[in-house]
């Protein structure tokens, strides 16, 4: 199962790595929002973040403040975007935090979609509670 | 200084509450991007990602993974996007992860922005290593 971040993670396959531990490695998008952004993936093969093992879990968010501290201070940024798509509009399938460098007036809308609206208190309560309940 | 976050927190602010314990707590998002948009705070007031002390860093992630699969479940999505914004594009200033559902064909397109080149592979290990070299 060929898996281009399992190559880079191993060193068959050449990135511009900005982080490389035992657990976790980070390397520069090729094709960046900004310039600066980075990927933040584990060594291990995991598909999305509810993979990710418990002890991994508990680490992959400290690193990834460090490198966002890292990104914003490189880039000269007034702030930072940190994601993660899972499973839908995942271009590669093997877990990736994005952090990227923003700056006012960068072109990048708030939330670049119009957002929806509840019909009403009561069906919001209703979706809070269908997912309450699975927790 | 007013903050709703904190106010939701406290009881003072009502929301519609998917997760409640000591450090964090989740509620929907009143103006989603799709139903079922969590917002995960925590209970402290924290500006940022890279403020979050790090007895919560190595907590935070576990928790929205619960969140994102009870989340995906609920909302019988095929997958979700996490998103944390750091000051720019950041409605209130308090941490929140968002934690939304997804659909294949739901009308957000992979990465939302059209993305942007290296002028070289030059250029490309330049910003690696001035990143690198502040983490
Ligand atoms: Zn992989
Ligand atoms: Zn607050």
């Amino acid at each position: 199962m060929a898996c281009i971040f399992c190559d880079i993670a191993s060193g068959k396959l050449p990135a511009s790595l900005v982080y490389e531990r035992d657990d976790f490695l980070a390397f520069l998008d090729k094709k960046p929002l900004f310039r600066g952004h980075v990927l933040l993936v584990p060594r291990t093969h995991v598909a999305t973040m509810t993979d990710l093992p418990s002890e991994l879990a508990a680490k992959i968010f400290p690193v990834a403040q460090a490198i966002a501290r890292a990104v914003e201070s490189a880039m000269e940024a007034e702030g930072s975007f940190v994601a993660i798509n899972n499973r839908v509009s995942q271009s590669v399938p093997h877990l990736h935090m994005h952090i990227v460098p923003r700056r006012k007036g960068d072109g990048l809308k708030g939330f670049f979609w119009p957002r929806t609206k509840y019909a009403s208190g009561q069906e919001m309560d209703d979706v809070a509670a269908r997912i309450r309940e699975r927790i």
